[in-house]
């Protein structure tokens, strides 16, 4: 039996020492005069005493990027994923109305290099200085064994807040209501596993193809579109002093599951495929695979990313705000009396 | 080409929504009236209206549990990581000396078993329960193609409180002070994929083997001892109004890369190893593995979990109050002029 050490069995801490030193740069550049305590502490401090909230209310989420990731591996786009898991992050607490304040990662490797790290954690900083976040703290974990070489899972946890009074429910929705979509660019980051299936499994499509469906676009480009952060375009509305009374982000589930989080039970939603472009990836997905009109409405945002419901007499208004804030939307629907569904026409 | 559907390509939603709500009562016993949203909200909310406190702070920390997962795999014991990962993040904020607010997890798997999340989110939920964290959000992943069937990975999150006057920073360690070790019950998270190697690969060991050198336990019992929380051997300490100078969570990189994280740049630590009994675990590593002194103490806690440092005045109080909160301590050491080093003698 011969000697072992710890970097024998597969974890370099010298290497991993290194990754941190990289990042630390990005990192910090995110930090507002709330974060307290420097990157490397046991745990990260944020201030909020100065909040000018009479109740104030923290809105916070988990997530990851599915099997987007493994997209990033085989096409070496490391740069990219840490935005669609901040921005994916962002719109789940939008969706309440909450202001974003900080964020943590979690990136997990079979073995760490420093280079790619670096990558990944440029994105994730990038993304939250676009949203106003610091990301104070998180975690990068060396796992041989559980992930094969060259695979990596990324999970990042958000912290917003917003003042109890003015915290969106979807309570006060009411048949009549105005249901406006915010454009997606492409799958943002729910159902890649059936994607990746029907492109490179059943397809038998390469990264760099680009097939005529595709408008000019490769596979890569199409399904590597970084998920879109909806913080500007609510904010532009919230500042036309709109009423929002609703708001769902279309992720795992899609429309069909996501907009009846947030109806009040006497409610349903229907929609008007017409009033909006589905885009060419999920046509494609659906030709390809043969994939049932249902299965697409239930895995897919089939262009629609994110969606609010406002009274309709501010239709116009919600949607010139959005627009003016650089955002493609439509009114796609309307609320109807039902039972918490979401009614396809 | 066949038809495809999401459930083909290895994501079964239905099988995710039963799981979903299996978890969901567990998750539930853990709120506190400070938890606004219902578990299915997009973001959770939970209210901080009335700390009481003149400048609050948000403690926060994101963490794994490492490859001891691949131990919870092997042993099909699933209800064990889950407490691992909120003690080891209750931990990580006590150092700062806050109390903890909420937690949320990162569940990702090839394919979700609920029997499994069921059991996994049962032990987050009875750990939270038991630090007064409320349970308020997560995310279970299905990434076929990622993750080997049977595999998993578990992250978590945690945000506490700290009035900023109370802030625990080892800013006002001094030279003399004491160094008060809580001892450990095994390696808490980290060191496992060493650990791994040296039993399983190395000596070809079994799970339910048990080596003389044990003590009778068997190496799944040795290797699954869940990691402690120190909250209640703290707040015991802080109680008894101690005045603490410093404190560090013994996690990857051990005693010596962990305390002079709280150390000041004129300050090391002179650690007395005869002060305490390495546990027979960590023995039986370097005996088998042939690994080095320093590599161990470089990996593992060697049996000190949690150090505290305070004045030698209050030595005495300080292990007085650890071991009425049923915690074992010893002084393992004492601060002496030096550059954020740990002396091992």
């Amino acid at each position: 039996m011969s000697m072992v050490t710890y970097k024998d069995s597969g974890v370099d801490i010298s290497k991993n020492n290194l990754a941190k030193k990289r990042i630390g740069e990005h990192v910090r550049s995110t930090f507002s005069k709330n974060v307290l305590a420097d990157f490397g502490a046991f745990g990260a401090m944020y201030s909020i005493g100065k909040t000018g909230m009479k109740d104030p209310v923290l809105v916070s989420s988990a997530d990851g990027v599915g099997t987007k990731i493994k997209l990033a591996s085989m096409s070496g786009m490391y740069d990219t994923v840490g935005q669609d898991l901040v921005n994916h992050c962002v719109n789940d607490i939008l969706v309440m109305g909450a202001k974003p304040l900080f964020f943590l990662d979690y990136l997990a490797f079979s073995k760490a290099e420093p280079m790619v790290v670096e990558q990944i954690v440029k994105g994730v900083a990038a993304a939250c200085k676009a949203n106003g976040l610091s990301l104070i703290g998180g975690e990068t974990a060396q796992m041989p064994g559980l992930y094969s070489p060259g695979d990596f899972d990324l999970a990042g946890f958000i912290v917003g807040i917003l003042d109890r009074k003015n915290a969106v429910t979807g309570k006060e929705i009411r048949p009549g209501h105005a249901v406006i979509g915010i454009f997606s660019n492409g799958l943002q980051t729910n159902g890649y596993s059936l994607a990746n299936k029907v492109f490179f499994d059943m397809a038998k499509m390469q990264l760099n193809d680009k097939p005529a469906g595709l408008g000019g676009q490769s596979i890569k480009e199409a399904l590597m579109a970084i998920h879109p952060s909806y913080l500007k375009a609510v904010q532009a509305v919230m500042n036309a002093r709109t009423g929002i009374k609703g708001m769902a982000h279309i992720t795992g589930g899609g429309l069909v599951e996501n907009i009846p989080r947030v109806l009040p039970k006497s409610c349903s939603a229907e929609l008007d495929t017409r009033s909006w472009k589905v885009l060419p990836v999920f046509n494609m997905i659906e030709t390809l695979g043969k994939v049932p009109k249902d299965d697409m409405y239930r895995t897919f945002n089939m262009g629609i990313g994110f969606v609010l419901v406002v009274d309709q007499k501010d239709e116009a208004k919600t949607m010139a705000a959005i627009r003016k804030a650089k955002f493609s939307c439509a009114k796609i629907g309307k609320i109807v009396k039902g039972g918490q569904q979401v009614l396809i026409r």
